[in-house]
This record gives C-alpha cells, structure tokens and sequence, in this order.
C-alpha cells in the first residue's frame, strides 16, 4: 500500500521473563492502524546497552520508530545514556521539562527529589514532548532520515502522550494511507454462531475489506476495516456492507460502534434523562464499577449495594427474610425483590439486580456453580431471567454483567416503546 | 552469565493491529527463565514472506531461536514455505505428523479437510516434534549451529508443546544457569522515593544480582533476581538481601510474595477470623470487584455501598443531611460518617469509605479533581486521610482503592496489636 515503514521497540527485563505482558505493542499497532499507518513489528528488548544500540541498529530501515519504556527516575533505566551514545550527543537540562515536573509536584502536593530532577537532563538534539501524566519526558530524535520517538513505558502515560502530543506530530510529517473500519458490537450469541449465520456475507466481501472477530467475556466484537486510497469509495463500500449485515444478525447487535455495552446504556439513558440503580450479589461491585469508569455516570447511575450480609440485604434492600429462607439466595424470587427493591431505595427509575454463584465453591445440584438470576425492575414491573456462565470466576462475573446491562438496554428500549404508543 | 542466547519472533498480522495481545512472549519469557535460561528479545511480525525471511536472518547470532505462529490451516499462513526458501530446502510428506492428526480427529469426531491434510507436509530437514494438543505440527531445524523452533501460535498448544516436548530437548542440548527471584510488594511510596531510601543497598548488592521497579497504579513491586551456577548459594544470598532490605522500607511492603494488595487483606482477614464492608463514592464498586474476583470472598467480605443519591447516602449509611451541607461531600466529616455507618449497616468489624472527584469534571479550587477522602472505621475509631491522585479518572479510582485496601490493612495490624497489648 506504499504506506511507511514503522517499528516499535519496548524495553524492559520485565517483558522478557513474563512478569509484564507487552499490552503497549498492541495498542500502538490497533492506534496507528486508525490513523492509516501500519506497524510493520514489534521488538521487546531487556534494560541493556548492547541489547537497546542493537534494537536501535536494525531499526534504521524504518521511516519512524516509536521506543517505549526505560524512562523512568531509577538505576535500571539505562535507555537516556544508551540514546546519547546512539546519537552522539550528550545530556543537557532542559527548562520545559523542568517545569513540566514542577507543575506535576505542585499539583500533587510532594517535594521533587533528586532523581526527578535527572529526569529533566535530555539529550541536546532532542525536540522535548510535554509528558502532563507523569515525570517521564518523551523525547523525538531523528538520524539518517529516521524518526525515533522515546515515550514512558507506563501504559497511560504513552497513551495520553500518544493522543496528544505524538500523534499530531506524526500526521504532520508522515503520508498516511487512508484507513476506515466499522465496528459491531453483538451479545447473546458465540462466535461460531455467528460465523456461521454471516458465513456467505463475509465470503462476498470486496478483497480491499477485512473482517475481524474479537471475541471477549459474554460478547463478540465484530471488526470490519481496510485500506485505500480513495478514502471515498472505502467509506462508501464499509457502509453499504454494514447495511448488508445488520437484518442477519439484527437481535444480537447492541451497538454500531466499538464501545462497551455500558456506554450503549449510559447514552440511552443520558437521552432519555433516565437513571438507573444496582442491586449485586454475584456481581461483586462489577456492574457499578464498569459504568463509574465513564465521566459523568452519576447523571444516570445513583448507586448500587453488594450485601452478602442477610441482615443487610433485608433491611438495605426490603427482600423478605422468608423469601430468601424459602426460595433460596439465588432464586427469581429473591432476584426480583433485590431489583424492586433497590429502585425504590435509590429512587431511579430502573433498578438492575444479580444473584448467582461465581464459584468455585457454593454450587448445589439444583443450582450448580456458574448459575446467575439477572432481573430488572420499572415501572412496568420487572423482567428476570436464569443463566449459567460455566466455572470460571471471574468469567461468570464478567458475563453476569454484560447480560445485566443487555438486560437494562431491552428494558429502556420497551420502556420507551410503551410509553410512546 | 554465559548463558546462551534465545531469540523469540511470533508471527501473524493480528499482533500489529491491536487484535490480539502478544502473551506467548511473556509465558515463554517466564517459563525459560524458570528453566535457567533468558530470553534476549521478543519480535512480533506480520504475516509476509520478507518479514520472515528479515526476521529469521536477524536472529542467526541467537544460539536458539523459538517461533511461534503461522502454522494454522488458513490461507494467511505463509510460514512454512518461507522456513522452506529460509533452509534451503521443500516440503515432504511426514507420516508421523499425518498418524498424529489422523489421532486428533479420530478423537473428535470429524473428518479431515484437505486443508489438515496440507499440514502432514514438512520440510524435508526438519525434525517433527509431536503436538498433540492441535493440528499444527512443530518443527525444529539447524542452520550453522543455530537452532530454530516453529509452534504453533495458539497458547494452549504453544504451551503444551512446549512443556511436554520442547523443554526436555532444550535442555539436553543447552546448558542452563539456574535462576531465582524475589518480589516485594509496596505501596503509598513514589518509585523515585522508594529508590532513593534503598539507594545504598542497592549499590551494594552483588554484581549476579539485579532489581527492578515495577510501577503499577498506586504501587511499586520490587523484583530482586538473578542467575548464579550454585543455586544454593543463589537462593542464600537473595534470602539475605531480602532481610537486609525490609527495616529500610518497612512502612511501605505490604507482601513479601508477588500478589496483588486485596489478597494480602483477604489472607489477613481469614487468619483472624475478621470482616469489613465499604461505602464508595469516587471508587465506584471497584473495592467491592476487586476482593470479589478472589474465590471465598464472602468469607471476608459483607458488602458495599455506592450511592449517588443523598437521600439514600442518609438512609442506608445514616450519613446525616446536614453534614454534607456543611462540609461537602468530599469532606472528612463525610468519610468519617460513611466509613462507621456501613460498619455498623454490614455488621463488619472494619469499615471502608471512599469519597473524592474522579474527574474529569467537578473540581473547584479547594478540592480539585483527584482530591479523595479514604476512611477506615473499626472498634478503635476511624482514620481518614486526603490525597490527590491525579486528572486521569481510571488512574484516581485505581490508586483510591489500593491506598484503601492500604488503609484497611494497616487498620487490621494495630488493630491486632492493641487487641493483644
């Protein structure tokens, strides 16, 4: 596609003897991918002189070379020294960075130590890039007509330089070929399924488009994207097959773009000027700690309540003592209750509640681990439904909680109808 | 060390966009390690013959070099034949490979396509290591003295033939040196700090041995390792650094083992047959998720509360209407009343409270975003202390909640030590 040639370089022994997983090399690649670039590898090296001028060698075939990790305040960062060595030049301080790492003090309310103050020594010919996420500079370097960029291997730190500062910088100087994708989320239906339903779809794909499954805990995310010069027609072609697609599997879509099913159900509710309420048994917190990591949830989301607690569940959540005596903790009984309950405690006008067993202990015959009730409670009155997510912990919970959220948005969705018809 | 060297190169386009994450290179970063070996460097690149063949040349200085990736049945792997142009040589029939996975489908009840049948041919001069986890064969070959490993890149099988297969021959080929190494776990201390107190054992510390920061939200884990012929001597010594590291920084470690700060409290809580609870505001639920992703949870945990609503802030955690006028929401008096009104709600022996500005919006001058109020109540009273966390909302609620489960551990220490005095 005659795009450029990009290579990434992470430093760090922790890559190499498994007590880190490379998380940034993917995110680089999925990120310059939607910028229309193409990361063409991915190297992880150890914290090494010879290992960093090696990497740094063998990667002068590339038009930019994004470096991350090694930069941070202690004796095991070696990367700065190894750059000077690299580029034949020496470390001066430098006043941006400075006060870059004044302002970051300030704000937290410590002393900048000594070795802090080494952070601000870049090398001379280096253009310096504001890092506002932490200590670490990030630094853009070029030698032979290659750029090499030196970011903090700390994920959010890169991310946030990423976006705002490097990215820029990068569409100022470097052609891009135009990308595009469209993203389907689907829950309610395994990847095979779906393979299978949308099998003679994907065979008649125009060759410029590719079709990607992402599969995740209780969801498959569906990637359709590609590559061309004509950015027009791409679009065009993406939506028209897009179209195509929606009537085959038109009950399992929650959302035509890449976003969590917790945004499809805070944007409806935003809409609407609704709320929502949890009650959460298996769910451990889950439910409410997913929709609180969106910015401004507490317009739609009052609060939720994790009582293992018998007493508390009673006098917090209203559930009869006899109805959980008789029926059971995980019944629909119960389940119901805990919704109505919760709705009427927190005053929201829909109240979302779990009871199940996450495992691995606790499962009966009758009820067996991986068994979840999930109900939801309006106006209408309440809708409850009995799953089971198999045995493994976590994935239980994680399941449990993306059906209580598609559980929610069916319920907006028919809340909406009926009070409109 | 005079160790030898080991190269890793995966293969397969979906590393460099972002769909999958790269976590074959860390298992076998780990796993080698473990077996007295370390791995120098970890390449991921695409599906394309020219990236293979650079790959392969670039990795001729390596004693041992392990592939994984491009060995499927579809028609985006090109691997073998490139190993094939790579070695000089061409595929042939393999009976051994084709018995093998004649086996596999015998076992799972479905006939074999042509496409399976394409993967019974191997080059000519490779040796046929059996996977009997999946249908892609593992192939080990030598080129002037170095030899190359080719698995499959799907984890479970990469895994599996790895140990059952790949390790015994490594190491009746290559000498290993053994490897050991010890992690201490702290919080509530910066990296550059934290370096700057244990400066001067760390320079002191033998030259076979190496430390290393790990940053992570809201703490640093410390990992001390290192390779030594005589492993006792090995083990010794890393023992005796240890003991001579924990007065230096006894106020921060939170474990001596590498496990995650909610575990050490769980462990804590079990031994002394206590419970806690908490109410969240800026934390959201993620207290509650993160203890009741560990299996037992319940035993230790009663519950939690997140609300949003005042009026429920008053009725379920009894926080009175007037102190939140008075004070604000993110005020001591106000974590100070949710810490002891969910104690006293869960009938919990501890009670956590969290209350702050995640942000991005909602800061004013006296409490900006990032101001968070942590309360821990027990029979002894409560104790609550301010922090700032920053302006990245996912890094304050991650930082919030370890430095509370730091809270509540040090709350479950002197509450120990003044029940026994």
């Amino acid at each position: 596609m005659g795009g450029i040639i990009i290579k990434n370089i992470s430093i760090g022994d922790e890559l190499l003897i498994g007590q880190v997983i490379n998380t940034n090399a993917a995110w680089l690649g999925e990120h310059l991918a939607s910028a229309g670039y193409q990361l063409d590898s991915a190297l992880a090296i150890g914290d090494s002189e010879k290992a960093i001028l090696d990497a740094l060698h063998a990667c002068m075939d590339a038009d930019l070379v994004l470096v991350t990790g090694g930069l941070g305040p202690t004796a095991d960062d070696i990367t700065k020294p190894t750059v000077c060595k690299f580029f034949d030049t020496e470390l001066e301080f430098c006043q941006a960075a400075y006060d870059n790492m004044v302002s970051i003090f300030n704000r937290r309310g410590f002393q900048m130590s000594e070795r802090n103050r080494g952070q601000t020594m870049l090398p001379k010919s280096c253009q310096y890039i504001p890092n506002t996420y932490g200590t670490a500079p990030c630094m853009w370097l070029e030698k032979e007509g290659s750029v090499f960029v030196f970011m903090p291997g700390v994920p959010f730190e890169m991310k946030g330089i990423f976006n705002d500062e490097l990215l820029p910088r990068i569409k100022a100087r470097f052609h891009s070929v135009p990308y595009a994708k469209r993203v389907v989320m689907t829950t309610g239906i395994g990847e095979s399924f779906l393979a299978d339903r949308i099998k003679e779809w994907e065979e008649a794909l125009p060759e410029f488009l590719s079709l990607a499954y992402l599969p995740q805990h209780g969801m498959v995310r569906l990637r359709l994207s590609g590559r061309h010069e004509d950015a027009d027609l791409l679009n065009a072609t993406l939506d028209n097959e897009i179209e195509k697609l929606k009537p085959l599997i038109s009950d399992y879509i929650f959302a035509l773009q890449d976003q969590l099913i917790e945004r499809t159900v805070f944007d409806l509710l935003i809409n609407k000027g609704m709320t929502f309420a949890s009650a959460e048994s298996c769910t451990g917190g889950n439910i409410a700690h997913r929709i609180t990591l969106i910015p401004g949830s507490s317009e739609v989301f009052r609060g939720t309540t994790v009582t293992y607690a018998t007493p508390a569940k009673t006098k917090v959540l209203g559930v009869p003592a006899e109805t959980i005596e008789k029926h059971t903790v995980v019944s629909q009984q119960v389940v119901d209750a805990m919704a109505v309950g919760v709705r009427n405690l927190m005053e929201s006008d829909f109240g979302v509640a779990t009871t199940g067993i996450a495992g691995p202990s606790g499962g009966t015959e009758e009820t067996p681990v991986g068994t979840v009730w999930i109900g939801v409670a309006s106006s209408l009155g309440v809708v409850s439904k009995c799953f089971n997510f198999g045995k493994d912990c976590e994935n239980v919970i994680n399941c449990a909680t993306i059906m209580a959220y598609e559980m929610l948005r069916q319920a907006i969705l028919s809340h909406t109808e009926n009070a409109t018809s």
